[in-house]
């Protein structure tokens, strides 16, 4: 049966042409005086790598996170040994005394999502915001001893943004005071719920809360699902896996139903909201303030982790591109002809330094998105201010709802707009990484295409990124409003579009290609004058708002970009950046920073000409000559700058992206020796209804 | 051990909550007047939909192409099972006598790569077009009736792109008559080569020709690599299957290597150039000029292949975003509150109906190149044209080598653009469709994704769509040179130069928004303004070819993109057209045409202006106004224009895209009965060793 599974001696003793990918990388890095580890440090800081080393050694001493196969296996196979990783794990965990932070770092080097992830992620969370000290007791207590596995279970199968929609019912009885909690039709079944389909016993279920017929939105319950011990589905509940996805097939995500389940009034989640059992009146939250909190830091952490995210393709397409060659430069002379590295030709340049840049620029920002944060949840706490539900700010509420503290809306507004911008650009640019390594990219073995098809989703969930932007510009119009009511400016946003009101009579006049702080200018500046645009849209030519979300998408693009913008400036000229970057490495940053912003420019140059931001000839040289330039400048410099992300190979799990250029070897050895379909032999005549030697499938029986 | 897997009766009492998607698209459709029969005739001809309902009914009788466990199956399956559909495939052609359009149809309906498919496509094709008689006897012969099963391995693992730098050898023994086939390096391995991993036993091996120590350049040698009988390599041969891919996984692409592998005289596939075994020498094919034929042909192919590529993600996006609904219209008034269609928000429309219209653009000029291509071919024969070797122009060869005959030259510069343009547009706009779909759409259920996965390598092969866009600008460069020396327009590109040439110093003023010939007049505008742009870069300013590849790239997408117009106007304005469709229908395809111009326009706004060809303010205004218009004209006939491009639901695969809007229900259907990981039952506590009750998991033993 055995076909072509080992190698012969001859195949073995095969070495890849000259040079070697080995000696191109170590050539390239002799090449750059990048300080690596420097550069490291201050991205992540030492702390974190040191922690980063520690988790790392201890997961390569345990078999079952070895990876060598898991780009062979099917979806059941996948999620049975996610669940086994998952366990494992959280053994790990127990043993070493592990720390959020520490467990985080062990997670993303496993880099698939586990089945326990959204118990931990999300259930826990749940239970620790909203749940009583009772209910603390009751459930937190065995969730955190994972005898209680629990998920987040608030999407439908009919409804996802709209949280306000929801189906399912949690009716309450007077008579026992109990609710009923209800799935009334197909589309009201739970639907994406992570750790449902296969784990989870127990769920927190979003619910319409019903009191004497009357709904009051909804609301969490928590519901046991399946029996602790046998692990069954309890009577009226039924739940299962939802199937296969374009990626994230080692989670199980779940559907869920209820067929007039009862629980009890201690299970509704009742720190903000609940039933006042004598008088069977509903009990409103102390504060009809919206919770940015939650939601917001979702999102931040979103905005923090896509510099990595893409940082991970970026690194595997710079290492392979360096080490592939590909044809003559046509130009060379005679005596130079020798195949060229690819990453030396100029449209690989274009589709891949630009992007390089960006991880640095989206790093950056999310940086300064969770310092935002954290500054924003102490003002928070000692205001103490109160918190109430969150679901609605997924999607697209009224206008009004908005009207909660400016800082609040600041943080808010700058989240949604940045989650969006963000997570688009890090799955845009996943993609172009893999497209731009050509035919290897498209192999599994490339590393790139599942980590884009399992962080894909990120640009759905936590608020859709298309749904989002209208956040972004409500935002922005009330801001705008505020100004024009002469109002002082108070935040950023509003400095920026006062400044825009006083000089549009005057114009502007930003030298982009010789003043940074007038690139960032430049972005503000289109960014305020689409805000009045579309303000005029809205308030004085009436237009629905419907009519206008193509604009409030450009819009919350155009503002985003100026934030990120902003922060890769700060960021460079901040006195820390100066302290831990000797001069030509922080040199190097700045450079980074002009392609990002003046490539991004141009890509959206019509909005520079059209805002005058800028003019048509500026835009001509930053195309021609200022980014091709930086290409030019920037290229020696591509492994050091990707070494600096500091991705061990374990991790990437890539051929093409090995820190010692071994591509084709790797390549070649996956495909020879761990690929499970070159060890059978096939029966190729179409007359035969033998497919395998030697091996029966009943699926396929008596169907030849 | 059996879980969930099957509902119980009052879960299979539910129904989607009202209204039903079956209600809705059966309103839909009554609320447009589009004539679909008619237009799926024009589109496809009557001839060829018969051909289909036939075919469609013979695989339907079939039990291996039962569709319902496509997405569950891993790797291994997949292969093997489409192994079984090869064979069912071959039967049934056999059977039935089907022509080669109708394996064609088959193929398209069963819309998986089946490991014929290169034997068939390219090892068939290569030995009629490059044998001599007595090798069709030896070779052909025995392929054809599938008792030699091949393949076409050019393709190696350090060279794609540059075909003339394969490293595979085939060194010709004067002593024993006999070439010596050999792989020197790891990387001159064999890879990615359809049909070979596990089911060819014959090969059409690219290599390089040496006669006393010279390099006389790739050609093509038939190998035998796998015993007839026994299907065992043969000795000195290693060959396999290559990994699990991004996509295409039910094709095993393969890699081969030779240890000095000796092959007769008349394996040397010969009809163009041979070894003469008396003289030693090498005969040279009888004229120099390149091929374009058949590459010609298969990007050509490509090129009509888009629209229908795309039209199926779009088919799938708007059923499902018709019956989808979430959120109020905020501006609608009290009485109308109920859930709006997704369809009906403009941030939807935006992204879907220029895509909409996009289908037909491409299928419009997919029609046109084939003509092209055809009317190319009857002058060729005419004209008895000789053909050689063809390996070069995958790839970016010298300049000089492009001085075929002009009409040659124009036919190769058209379908490498359009093939560049149009395949990245339909792998682009796939994924555009499936993210409209929002958590849904990342459903394995949804139908886009596979196939996006599976088409994605369509951007590589057959000239990587980057690279080509430098034959185009080889093209139109060598075109303007013509122009400029005085030399009559003679074809359309040089009749757009030379117009341009001549209006330089007047300007243009096109009226984009009153007349439709003056959009087509404004893209070939900007096509020749850019033209002579890199012409002055390369041939006054003498700037290297590499520092000027993103122009180029550029460049080809804007010549592309104005034959796309073109072909598009051309068709709405024929004479067949207006015969066929009647005049409501025929209006509809003129709004289409608008959209597509004027959104792609807008989109590449800032071409538009540099070239001069639009003014700011009738950009503004396409934006505003033009572009929002057609969509809202266009909306109310969206279901009835993907009805016409005629998927049965059978080929579809889709829960989302269902033609009877049972979305919800099939959703559910597939996630609760046919899912595997539904019929076993997990442990899910940490400390439990145990994964699935009752089964065993030998790679997993012992790990946790």
């Amino acid at each position: 049966m055995a076909d072509e599974s080992s190698p012969p001696d001859w195949v073995r003793a095969l070495k890849p042409a000259g040079p070697q990918g080995s000696e191109i990388l170590k050539q390239e890095r002799a090449a750059s005086n990048v300080n690596v580890d420097q550069l490291t440090s201050f991205l992540f800081g030492k702390e974190a790598l040191d922690r980063k080393r520690d988790v790392l050694k201890i997961l390569q001493g345990e078999p079952i996170f070895e990876k060598s196969q898991d780009y062979f296996e099917g979806r059941f196979e996948k999620f049975e040994r996610a669940l086994g990783r998952a366990k494992k794990l959280r053994q790990l965990t127990v043993k070493h005394n592990w720390s959020q932070e520490e467990s985080r770092v062990a997670n993303d080097l496993i880099s698939e999502p586990l089945p326990y992830g959204l118990h931990e992620g999300m259930y826990l969370k749940t239970l620790r915001d909203q749940g009583t000290p009772e209910q603390h007791e009751k459930f937190l207590k065995p969730a955190e001893a994972y005898q209680h596995i629990g998920c987040y279970a608030q999407t439908e199968l009919g409804h996802g943004s709209n949280v306000r929609g929801l189906e399912t019912l949690a009716i309450w009885n007077k008579e026992d005071q109990t609710f009923t909690i209800h799935s009334p039709h197909l589309t009201s079944s739970k639907w994406w719920i992570g750790s449902l389909g296969k784990t989870a016993n127990h769920a927190s279920v979003m619910a319409q809360l019903i009191i004497d017929g009357k709904p009051y939105g909804p609301h969490p319950f928590v519901v046991q699902i399946r029996d602790l011990k046998t692990h069954k589905l309890l009577p009226n509940v039924y739940a299962g896996d939802i199937g296969p996805k374009f990626g994230y097939n080692t989670m199980d995500n779940g559907f869920l139903l209820f067929n007039k389940v009862k629980i009890p009034h201690g299970n509704m989640l009742a720190r903000y909201s609940a039933v006042d059992p004598k008088t069977n009146k509903y009990i409103k939250p102390s504060s009809p303030t919206l919770v940015y909190g939650t939601l917001t830091w979702v999102r931040s952490t979103i905005v923090l982790q896509s510099g990595s995210v893409l940082a991970r393709g970026v690194t595997i397409a710079t290492r392979y591109l360096a080490v592939r060659r590909q044809f003559q430069d046509r130009d060379a002379p005679e005596w130079q002809k020798g195949e060229n590295q690819t990453l030396n030709y100029t449209m690989v340049q274009i589709r891949l330094l630009p992007l390089l840049a960006t991880c640095f620029a989206l790093h950056y920002t999310g940086k300064g998105m969770m310092a935002l944060y954290e500054a924003n949840q102490k003002k928070m706490s000692a205001s103490k201010r109160s918190v109430g539900q969150e679901q609605t700010i997924r999607g697209a509420g009224p206008e009004e709802t908005q009207s909660g503290s400016d800082l609040l809306a600041d943080l808010h507004g700058t989240s949604c707009g940045l989650k969006s911008l963000c997570s688009h650009t890090a799955v845009e640019g996943l993609e172009m990484c893999r497209r731009a390594m050509g035919g290897h990219g498209y192999s599994a073995f490339s590393g790139v295409g599942h980590w884009f098809l399992d962080y894909a989703p990120t640009a759905t969930w936590e608020g859709d990124n298309y749904m989002l932007t209208q956040q972004v510009a409500r935002y922005l119009l009330k801001s705008a409003r505020t100004v024009l009511k002469g109002n002082e400016p108070n935040n950023d946003t509003t400095e920026i579009l006062a400044y825009y009101l006083k000089r549009q009579d005057v114009g502007a006049a930003f030298d982009i290609l010789g003043k940074d702080e007038d690139i960032v200018a430049a972005y503000a500046w289109r960014s305020a004058y689409f805000t009045f645009e579309a303000l005029k849209q809205r308030d004085e030519l009436k237009q629905s708002w419907n009519s206008l979300l193509v604009q409030f998408w450009k819009l919350s693009r155009a503002h985003s970009q100026y934030l990120v913008v902003k922060n890769f400036y700060e960021t460079i000229h901040s006195n820390e950046i100066s302290q831990e970057l000797d001069p030509e490495t922080l040199a190097l940053q700045h450079k980074l920073f002009r392609l990002y912003s003046l490539y991004t420019l141009e890509s959206e140059s019509s909005e520079f000409f059209t805002s005058s931001a800028c003019t048509v000839a500026q835009i001509r040289l930053a195309r021609t000559r200022a980014v091709m330039q930086l290409l030019e400048e920037i290229r020696p410099h591509a492994i050091r700058l990707v070494d600096s992300w500091d991705f061990p190979d374990w991790q990437l799990n890539s051929s093409l992206g090995r820190y010692d250029g071994k591509v084709y070897e790797d390549m070649f050895y996956r495909a020879s020796e761990l690929n499970p379909l070159n060890k059978v032999m096939a029966d190729p005549y179409p007359d035969s209804a033998v497919l395998f030697k030697g091996r029966e499938n009943p699926q396929l029986k008596g169907k030849l």
